[in-house]
């Protein structure tokens, strides 16, 4: 307990500014403050919406600490922090849950009002708890896990079981969630059913896990590289094609491969042009299309809408979350139901090596950032 | 059973072209084959669906006997027919129940494959019973209820209990069902929860019923017509606004009266721009939207698909049916659920008086367009 109150010097990753490679620098993390927790970072993978800031995609003030997906565990925690305690391991969460506001009180809910999806890039009290070279450097999501320590507002932080592996279980912070989640939660898939799976991704692979827990008995892998399919069919795809094998638009190839039954389509690009293509390829009656992918900001989506009229249902989620109807079990609750989903995985319902592809020292961020641009990784965890 | 198996000759109104009079006419109604139903029709509902072949908005050959909410008595059964015998009160289904194929074996589906929506205008083999002058006469939608006798096939035939009053009962074929069971069975509305109704037509007020049955806790009518607002709120609506009265956009407006709370929102009347509106307006989590009326065709919508990547729900539905997640209770099936809620009729469960307005005799048919046409009526109901 010697750094508790104290500021702590360590590495992070800073990005400066738009489009600028990652700086490895010295920063300053600021101990908690009221409700706050201070955390030593063990793992942190790679994730696209990290490279969304990089991009100017994703809105973000600099400099700025990004990275979201970690495990860590608890260094100090600050004045009325009571759901976690020093050396607890936990999951930063980009998605927090206050336990207050309509979201959260809702039981079909999810996305709570604390959550910073929009740059405001500081702690519930408004200001950061880190500084470099004299600056102060924002916070990204509620998380910044770039960093050997970081500060979380305690609503941000699952506690989560001790014997889960960091470099595995960080992928529960978002991506294998939000995947997992869009089959077993926002599309709640039958047993029995006919699954399509747009986009083969780290994400798309976790729709797939989710597809085959729900007990789906077909489930049909769909992406433009060819590459892609072996890893399908290993988590759970029970065949793959390629759209540009046919010249018959998806929807009526889909129909015709399955006598016209397919149940759940997912989208796991964020192509607005797929997104109608997985919507028109769901049932027309029956069928339920999720968007999975994030959709390019300020773009407008043209369909026909007698493709919903005529009974189909299209929704979106966040974190595998939010669901439309009663039930006792809709949405992942963040702070609720990441540690189940960590329990989840020490029980070996789903296996997470299947989407981890490299883990490299957190120094080598650069490296890891060129295995998602080339497509050479699912999911890289960088490790301290 | 003096006309079982023979030729009746009885009066219908016959439509011969577009945009031309209903014409009164004597025509033949030829004894059901196999599988089939002649019934007497006792009252039928004026719906707008019907004037869309008038105009031209749904294909038709011509002449054709239009009628499709309805009430009769079985006159006369053909070869092999098991689930009604002469003399058993009725209702003709737009929306058949097979029981076969690949929707009606789905739990969640109810759009039989037998349904007639896209003007095929005969029965299911491939012919039609009725003659005029020396012609063959198309039926419409399966129903054709605008002649004292139609022939029917089995699967558009629900037996319901003999009790229920002819000129109520008929408004379960079509309007009452299609909008109640938007509340209850598409969007299955919690209790407690706020719901938002865009049109208050006859539709519309049967969805009010519905959410009032499923125990909504605030109900909020939208119109542009104020002249609706009283009858709304005698069915349940527990408040109605006006747009016009308001400079902000209606998702604003309903934002800030209920707090941010909306939980489903029903768009009633079949314009985009009021589909994007109410998708829009409710939560942008955890909120459901149900498109209830019928879009215009050859037309495309455009919004921003950020709407519902945030958890929004989105759905369609055809009578009333059709539901996303596993549930016993899922859609209208047609045969199944008419003669339920028939029987829910009789129990009071809900009151079709405040949706008929005009109770005509059958000859009036002209007149109760014209109520249709002037705003003046929720729902005519001709009588034999």
């Amino acid at each position: 307990m010697g750094t508790a109150g104290k500021v702590i010097k360590c590495k992070a990753a800073v990005l400066w500014g738009m489009n600028q490679p990652f700086s490895i620098e010295e920063i300053e993390v600021a101990p908690p403050k009221a409700k706050e927790v201070r955390v030593k970072v063990l793992a942190t993978g790679i994730c696209r919406t990290d490279d969304h800031v990089i991009k100017g995609a994703m809105v973000s003030k600099f400099p700025v600490i990004l990275g979201h997906e970690a495990v860590g565990v608890v260094e100090s925690v600050g004045e009325g922090v009571t759901t976690v305690r020093p050396g607890d391991k936990v999951i930063p969460l980009f998605l927090p849950q206050c336990r207050e506001c309509n979201a959260c009180c809702n039981p079909e809910g999810n996305l709570c009002i604390r959550s910073d999806l929009t740059g405001r890039g500081v702690l519930a009290d408004g200001t950061t708890r880190f500084m470099c070279k004299g600056k102060p450097v924002q916070h990204f999501m509620n998380t910044s896990t770039f960093t050997e320590y970081t500060v979380l507002d305690e609503s941000s932080v699952a506690k989560i079981d001790g014997a889960a592996a960091p470099e595995k279980a960080c992928l529960i912070g978002c991506g294998f969630s939000t995947g997992y989640g869009a089959a077993v939660k926002t599309a709640k898939v039958t047993p029995g059913s006919t699954c399509v799976v747009f986009g083969l991704g780290g994400v798309g692979l976790s729709v797939i896990m989710g597809c085959k827990a729900a007990g789906a008995s077909r489930i049909i892998g769909i992406d433009i590289n060819k590459d892609k399919f072996q890893k399908a069919l290993a988590v759970g795809a029970t065949e793959c094609i390629n759209p540009k094998d046919f010249t018959k638009p998806i929807s009526e190839v889909l129909s015709d491969m399955t006598g016209n039954t397919v149940q759940y389509t997912f989208e796991v690009i964020g192509r607005l042009e797929t997104m109608v293509d997985a919507l028109s390829s769901c049932h027309m009656n029956y069928g339920t299309s999720v968007v999975v992918g994030a959709p390019p900001s300020a773009k407008t989506l043209t369909y026909d809408p007698m493709l919903l009229f005529t009974g189909r249902t299209w929704k979106g989620c966040v974190f595998g979350g939010e669901t439309s109807g009663p039930s006792a079990d809709s949405g992942w609750k963040s702070r609720d139901d990441v540690p189940k989903l960590v329990t989840e995985l020490l029980e070996e319902k789903f296996d997470l090596d299947q989407l981890i592809t490299h883990v490299l020292p957190f120094e080598s961020i650069k490296e890891g950032f060129e295995l998602l641009y080339s497509g050479q990784s699912i999911r890289t965890v960088l490790t301290f």
